[in-house]
């Protein structure tokens, strides 16, 4: 009989847990033969003894196998996919998948809503209208045959303990825990069951991870778990202190991805994009180097391939294509509102904080405050001037979507303060920092 | 509104918290606003992260204003209580409360049951037949005015919070958490509505405490709650590493209890009730010194007042006092078995180990290894033979009873294995260590 205060007592102490009673434990929690309260203490035990990797491998395989663990194999083409932990204005997703597919890989992507003060790839693509993220095992199975990628949202069927166990740890103050987060997102993508996976491991104030040091553990800890259960895992450490391109919103974030499958995207995104296609191409045994996958990502864009395919899902899964052929089509309700430029002797922007801006436009209803509220497809921020750009007074720094009439001056006040100002450019900074697979960092932490 | 998973972080996150936010979580749990995992995850982050003085002294008073507290004040004399952290053959209270009412205390003495492989006051005294450890109110009163004492079990109008929360800690591996233990005794002993508390706090293999400096730990905790309820409490450090007196059971303690009254028992027993009884009558302000509150509890039992008025308590509790005027009146049902000193070169006991005889003791009846289990009053062992006494091969030196057939070749086995022997008698120790008030140790730590 499991006994579960033995198991609590055990990682009180400090200790390490065996296989088996770390499974019991997880095994009977789903099974609802647990109750909450002794898995709470034992979360929170958890958090403060901490896990090492075999116990997160243990806690991931138990939540993985919680499930359906989907396979696409007996076709051609090895899948992989992409996973980020997070940021503001992260759409590399939406031109991601395309573009992998594009060169050949197969791209299974089941995808998250937006979190706290980050956006989520479901509630970008619910933007499109029509798009559909649920979708038939059939028809996820012919569209990968067929197209090679189909975007969708989390299903009941994956990783049901995750959900579980994230509520819990939701309402008892243990989310921010690298085995437990490592353990929610490898469960969810081993149950794609992958050839490969790249990981956009964020770091800095916009990301869950505001510490590089706290960055370089979790990529450590997924990559570490990834390759324990047989699947090739490369993270990318990735700069999250100022948002990723020019916009943050859902139908904004889908508009810049189009220029991106244009080739006409901002250059962080673009960069970000083709580096991390190019691992998945040599994932998927369809490259020899990370730099020659790149170079074929940015053939599938530069040839029109990646944006084909891109339309091709949108129609697949039951959304407006117009609109991806020409965005401006898209109705809009919603009027700009503009931030403009102090009155003040310098000339250029220094720095933009992701976290404010991130928290702004979840206020403006890019994410949720509550879990019942409904994003907002139209609202977010356009990012009119980033660090290194030249500035004068009462220009166009930014301008922000919203229906949330009464709270303009207080976004405006958000992100005028997310700016600062210098009479110097900074140093340009790329958004690739590090990179780290099982054989350890390419540059020395 | 409350912001729980606020609280548990900063708990967790190990900062001390504010009496407002400590007290409305508590507050909260008790009426059922609060979920029992979340509590349990708060329990988890204090234990591991610690409560200071000040907390524990907010969390009893939560606790000890969840329910009654009694007020006996009006009549003539002051109130003093005295609780063991628990051991095994602690029979103290049996014959201190009618020894310190004998000497002018009044003592509102609510007990409680064999915990673990202690025994439990409540449990010795419904060996006695007949004798009822729930009383209603207003014979409480009527006693505590006529004879200075009663000695009945926790009622469900004392402090709630803390059945809620041991019942909890219990299944969440957080029970042995000094500051959890603290708010717990005190929080039962101050809803006596006491002028004074005198506090044995055990340590050694039989106690709870195991080691010295957690002992110390937790009478430093207990005085410094007490005193911040302006209740003067003095806590004695006392050894329990070897059983107190020669009996470790229900009906056999009550037996040997009785010898004490009669001026008979052991040293041990008689030296530690007389100490401890001193204390009260100081707190009673009945004696200028501890000493001359020994003299006076000493000449409280050698008058014989001390045993008249345990008998006249038992009568008015409804227990039959031919069995207190002369104990082999009681039936038995159970046989003695007889455990013999082995065969060697040996001639004195030199150790005797508290714990092995209390988880024995517990197994044959006399406490619980199950909620639902009956204690047996008969149940138990009397030792022939302790540390320092000569032994010869062959000679008795501990009976037991039980009910429990075909597991008497396991309980012999266990009691020999508690004894040590060697050539020398051990250097006799007092059972007294060091004796704690709000000036400080006696003794050098």
């Amino acid at each position: 009989m499991l006994d579960t205060v033995k198991i609590i007592t055990t990682k009180r102490n400090g200790e390490t847990l065996s296989d088996e009673s770390l499974a019991a434990l997880i095994e009977a929690y789903t099974c609802g033969q647990v109750p909450d309260y002794q898995m709470s203490a034992f979360l929170m035990a958890a958090f403060l003894r901490g896990m090492d990797a075999r116990e997160t491998t243990t806690l991931t395989g138990c939540m993985l196998r919680s499930g359906k663990v989907l396979d696409f194999g007996g076709a051609s083409g090895r899948t992989v996919d992409k996973h980020s932990t997070g940021g503001v204005g992260d759409k590399i997703s939406l031109s991601l998948a395309p573009i992998a597919a594009a060169c050949g890989v197969r791209v299974p992507m089941i995808a998250g809503r937006a979190l706290g003060h980050t956006g989520g790839t479901v509630d970008k693509l619910e933007s499109i209208p029509g798009y559909s993220t649920r979708v038939s095992p059939n028809q996820l199975h012919r569209q990968l045959d067929e197209l090679g990628v189909f975007m969708i949202g989390q299903t009941d069927e994956i990783a049901p303990a995750d959900r579980l166990l994230y509520a819990l740890r939701d309402v008892t103050a243990t989310v921010d825990f690298v085995p437990f987060i490592t353990a929610s997102i490898m469960s969810k993508k081993l149950a794609e069951g992958l050839n490969g996976l790249v990981l956009d491991v964020k770091s800095g104030r916009g990301a869950f991870m505001q510490t590089e040091r706290e960055a370089r553990h979790l990529a450590e800890m997924l990559v570490s778990v990834g390759t324990r259960f047989g699947t090739p895992t490369v993270a990318w450490l990735t700069d999250m202190n100022i948002p990723l391109g020019r916009t943050v919103g859902n139908w904004l974030e889908v508009e810049e991805s189009i220029a991106c499958l244009c080739g006409q995207g901002p250059e962080d995104v673009m960069s970000l994009t083709l580096q991390l296609c190019g691992e998945m191409l040599v994932l998927a045994d369809l490259a020899d180097s990370p730099d020659s996958g790149v170079q074929l990502a940015r053939n599938a864009v530069e040839s029109g391939r990646a944006l084909d395919i891109f339309a091709t899902l949108v129609a697949a899964q039951g959304g407006d294509t117009s609109v991806i052929e020409n965005p401006s089509r898209r109705q809009r309700t919603c009027l700009p509102q503009v931030v403009r430029a102090p009155e003040m002797a310098d000339r250029f922007v220094t720095d933009l904080d992701a976290r404010i801006l991130g928290i702004a436009a979840t206020e403006m209803g890019v994410g949720r405050t509550v879990k019942e509220d409904l994003v907002d497809p139209e609202a977010g921020i356009v990012l009119h001037r980033k660090p290194g750009d030249a500035v004068q007074p009462d220009e166009p720094l930014a301008s922000f979507y919203t229906r949330k009439t009464g709270l303009s001056a207080q976004f405006e006040q958000a992100i005028l303060s997310a700016y600062s100002f210098g009479n110097q450019a900074p140093p340009s900074r790329s958004v690739l920092i590090d990179r780290f697979t099982d054989t350890g960092w390419s540059n020395a932490a």
